[in-house]
């Protein structure tokens, strides 16, 4: 029977692919680089730039710890990719820190880094868009004068790309990606070369400026403090790292070799690309402040509220390629168009997670299944309405919405790495073979350290910002978390009601016979179409309803039964107040009544029509119905649809958005193997989840 | 049977009245007059104030043109007045203008009366509430200050009133109209005795104002076009007369005689009370203008922006009782609550019309059945938009709302008074009795005047307002003519294509045998029951149908299926993409592939849930999936409801929802009586109307 189908399904989908043809969509490793670093490596364009307005505050002297800081920085980039290379490793699945953190820490260490994780994603979009627009504002002035306009435009926009399901194309990433990479390394390059060997003097377009101190020689514990609070500014630079561990399935074989070699390529450039700034920053005098209006002193007067403070890259780039230039508009536009691939990646990233957590019942099941659009939409509009909410109140100001980030990704880092040290210890208890062991023994040592580190990292952030944002991501954190709690209680509440009675099927109470009533307004197809249906179906009595809600009409269509010798009883129910639903709910409770053991089927005819506005005009009275019978007891209720030639339309649309792509499916990779992989994955795990389980609750 | 169910029903719909009851919710002739008059006696309000703005015009001196106006007004009424009572009369079942314009007519003028209508509606939504907030103002200056949204606020507050369904009393009108016309006339009178009999001289609060005329020294076609524009203000004073010619059977028996006396007792205190209004304000000396702002003058300088004119009524009140008197308040709140009871007239006149438009297919027919929530909801709210826009655009200024007034009333004064003309020709023509035919000729002559008349006022509104505003109400009429029009057209094009074909209804190709498909996700009570009913309902095959989502569940349940023993084979569908929709609907048209004069029916288990948030929760799946089956041909859709505890509160929600009663129940009479009456009257009728059809089509 499959082949007879299969040529007219070929004709009308078009493109299902089949399990095998799969493999064909797996990613390279030179095409999965940019599609999983695009949002880490952007944030090179503004983690720099937020270490020195941070020194700033204790005056341009402060600036001469910023090496030093991006030393921090880079221990820290090398601690996080070391870490994650074992998670690639351990966990091949894709399940990433939700998945890591839930296994070997229990739920509630789960939900933490799910609910940590989409304040994230929330948030890699407003820092992500809000910078991107200040990068294009170094080259087109206009941008940054509009500037909040111009962020919510540009979500709208990619919200509306996502909502339509643009098929993610490892390419589209990939040209941008390596442009901005190209662009960066070139800067540096030129830049040591002008400055090294050239010894030309290159100035940023700031260097002529002051900085205004706001606390004049710090010294001692708050000096110390402003320091870790530009370490924390600068810890921008990791957050997407862990991406890569969500995106294990997506990997050409062996997957988890080359994932582990993508993430140190990417840890790499992306270390390489912030020292380089920094480094060129101190280079050129480019000044920063973190009230710029105030702080930033030209010929001894403040500059005033109507200056614009460009980011780093950009000053960089003006003063290493001139103001202006060919190169420096490339990378500005490079810039920014990388940092809205990184907020595409939210949009990506957000139905993946949402799909694990629906698996787990802490979102609603739908999200689980693939194509799913509606689901997927009320996912991104959210996401996308809460970064517009963000943006708008924060002024599109990158600064100030990234004293919010960070949170999310250390507490993910910090969980996810303690679950690593349990997976290890637990695989060490089993292990005998002396070889693996030494193995598992190093990679316990690298998550151990890298457990410390970010932990430490993560108290450092939440000292350092909590006042000024990072309550709002902590607050986000727990609405999600409670949120989540909730659906997975309702779910396990009615899965306990709905759980069927051990034993044969048969001891759930059986009707013994079907009462069928088919309901009648008139006489024409869908209704006759209705009866020859109802007739088929043999059901134990059979007879036609009608409302009485037009005497003359009423009479009509009782002749017309009578005429046209329809051999199925007609009864008609009285309505006073012309109510239909009324009525027909009394009607079948009635039947009910006379022989509880018996089930009711009502049949419905129903128009199917093409758009909505016709939806308005038909079938409102057979959906209010519908919905009252389902409340009724013992009833079942079948719709006997007739298409209408406008319904041709409905069916083309349902079509097309049935070959709608879900966003981020290029990084999921193919469904298939990712279920395989997982439950073989999940199987090998059991008995320890049993345990740690039994351990935890 | 019925007698089995009648008892719980009654316990648990409570009031649910027998037809013979229903006669006790006939309205007395003193509870008909406020019910129907509070829309026509409100407008005394503000009708005589508009006059005089407009005379302002051409300076104080025109005022003394003030008593031939209101002269004019009174003809007027008492010709609409007389005209109704025949219409009265003639059609008892309360079609109103539109029927009488419909049947004598034809469709297209019966449309243009049911479009005319609908936008004054709205119109008496924004004027009466505006005036009413003006009123209040006088008394307590807070309302003027914020008029928009104090109006906007009333109309709020109606609409949530209309729509969670109060049930309108009669007695609930009666108390303001009555204090109402009670303290009207009081002030008449007690202001004839200061007057005339103590020779007081009372002075209204403008008095000492002198108004700079706009156009100094008007004469001939100028003045007379000013006075014709005063009169079309003035005419405000007769909107809703009509509204009795659509209730009549809503009154006590002899229902139709009753009727004309309410009607002739209404248009006698309208006159009066309008007469003595303006009688008063001219004794009074009350100074109104267009523009108070500069064309009022106080000691030589316009009075400016911070004046507030007060309507003549309350300027009156003042001069009689004395401002800020008991007296004086209590007129001002009764006026306005009067002004609040005729817009909420316009919230029960709306649902009425549109039953009727809906019976002859130019709104959804669910607006036909009574106690449809969701479709009086959505025309309530409608009403409720145009209402607050048109007072948002307008700045709830009565003044500048009346001049979109009006139009609409004389349209359908003007189309009904020229159908009653038509009947009356009609019935001549068969009529031999001498007696009735004098009676007829009568009524005859009396309808010729009323069309004439109302259609010179028409002619004169349309000239001197269109400019003003009434081509605002034109082109709404327009926009419901054309909706209403399209609607039509839709249902007629709908009921063709679907017209049972003429013979014994066998020749409907007819499926010959019914595959039945059970979906099943897992294992529990609801697809237990589901499981059940498909093997009672005795179809010709039946099986149970799975998609395999994910692998591990699937075996999962495939193990408890092989170990619960159930007796329908189960079937498992590959899903590479992890779709739910699309494989079922591939397999279900390749069932009908197979076997093409088969049908397929397709089984459902559905969770039945209390609140929206877990709706969301559950049945997405299931829902999308019906939705795309409904367009698959030969398939019916059948739900088999479980309904989880948390329905219950879903349950009592829609219990409560059934005992809404509908907006302006009290007006429109028992709904049995009416159809009766109703097709009674059109079985007279039917061979008029084909007739007119036929000369009209």
């Amino acid at each position: 029977m499959s082949k007879l189908t299969d040529v007219p399904k070929r004709i009308l989908i078009g493109r299902a692919l089949r399990s095998d043809r799969l493999g064909e969509t797996l990613l390279p490793k030179r095409i999965a680089l940019p599609v999983f670093a695009s949002d880490p490596l952007s944030s090179v364009a503004y983690a720099p730039g937020e270490v020195l307005l941070v020194l700033s505050i204790a005056g341009v002297s402060a600036y001469h710890f910023s090496p030093w800081i991006a030393v921090a920085v880079v221990v820290l980039m090398f601690t996080v990719v070391a870490s994650y290379r074992q998670n690639v490793h351990a966990y091949p699945s894709g399940g990433g820190d939700y998945e890591v953190a839930n296994t070997n820490l229990g739920p509630k260490a789960g939900l933490t880094v799910a609910s940590a994780l989409l304040v994230d994603y929330v948030l890699t979009v407003a820092v992500s868009i809000s910078s991107g627009v200040e990068n294009l504002g170094s080259a087109v002035p206009f941008f940054v004068e509009h500037k909040v306009l111009c962020a919510i435009g540009i979500i709208v926009l990619l919200t509306l790309m996502n909502l339509r399901g643009v098929r993610e194309s490892g390419k589209l990433f990939a040209i941008p990606t390596y442009v901005f990479v190209v662009g960066v390394f070139l800067m540096i390059a030129w830049g040591a070369y002008r400055g090294l060997v050239l010894d030309d003097t290159m100035r940023a377009p700031t260097a002529d400026l002051e900085i205004k101190p706001e606390h004049q020689g710090l010294a001692g514990f708050a000096l110390v403090f402003l320091l870790l609070r530009a370490f924390s500014s600068g810890c921008a630079a990791l957050t997407g790292v862990e991406a890569i561990s969500n995106g294990v399935p997506a990997f050409r074989k062996p997957k988890s070799r080359n994932a582990a070699t993508t993430l140190a390529l990417m840890g790499f450039l992306a270390v390489t690309m912030f020292c380089g700034i920094i480094g060129l920053a101190m280079a050129t005098k480019v000044r920063m402040a973190e009230n710029p209006a105030v702080d930033l002193v030209r010929d001894g007067t403040p500059v005033g509220d109507s200056y614009v403070q460009n980011p780093v890259i950009s000053q960089v780039a003006a003063a290493v390629f001139g103001d202006g230039t060919f190169f420096f508009v490339v990378l500005a536009a490079a810039t920014a168009l990388v940092l809205f691939l990184a907020a595409n990646t939210a949009y990506n990233g957000f139905p993946l997670l949402g799909s694990i957590l629906a698996q787990d019942r802490y979102l609603p099941r739908q999200l689980h299944t693939r194509g799913d659009r509606l689901a997927f939409s009320n996912g991104i509009v959210l996401l996308a309405g809460a970064a517009v909410l963000l943006v708008w109140i924060y002024g599109a100001d990158s600064t100030r919405l990234i004293q919010l980030y960070i949170v999310g990704v250390f507490v993910s880092f910090t969980l996810s790495q303690t679950g690593m040290v349990r997976h290890w210890n637990r695989h060490l208890r089993t292990e005998k073979d002396p070889a693996k062991r030494r193995h598992m023994v190093r990679s316990r040592a690298i998550n151990t350290f890298g457990a410390f580190f970010t932990g430490l990292v993560l108290i450092v952030v939440l000292i350092t910002k909590f006042t000024h944002g990072a309550w709002v991501a902590l607050l986000g954190m727990v609405i999600f978390y409670a949120t989540m709690t909730a659906i997975r209680k309702h779910y396990d509440r009615v899965a306990a009601e709905i759980a069927a009675p051990d034993g044969p099927s048969d001891d759930v109470v059986r009707p013994s016979r079907v009462h069928s009533v088919v309901l009648i307004s008139r006489i024409h197809r869908p209704t006759l179409r209705a009866l020859a249906y109802a007739k088929l179906m043999r059901s134990h009595t059979l007879e036609a309803l009608s409302v009485n809600v037009d005497p003359t009409e009423t009479k009509a269509l009782q002749e017309e039964w009578t005429r046209r010798g329809i051999d199925v009883p007609l009864k008609v129910l009285d309505s006073p107040y012309r109510e239909v639903t009324r009525p027909v709910i009394e009607y079948v409770k009635g039947l009910r009544k006379e022989s509880p053991r018996d089930a009711v089927s009502v049949i419905i005819p129903e128009y199917v029509v093409g758009h909505w506005y016709e939806h308005l005009l038909h079938n409102q009275s057979a959906l209010r119905l519908k919905g009252r019978l389902l409340f009724t007891p013992g009833v079942m209720v079948t719709s006997v649809p007739y298409q209408l030639e406008s319904s041709e339309v409905a069916k083309r649309r349902a079509r097309k958005r049935q070959d709608w792509s879900a966003p981020g499916s290029v990084r999921r990779g193919p469904a298939h193997d990712r279920t395989k992989e997982s439950s073989k994955n999940s199987a090998k795990e059991s008995s320890d989840s049993k345990e740690s389980s039994g351990s935890k609750g």
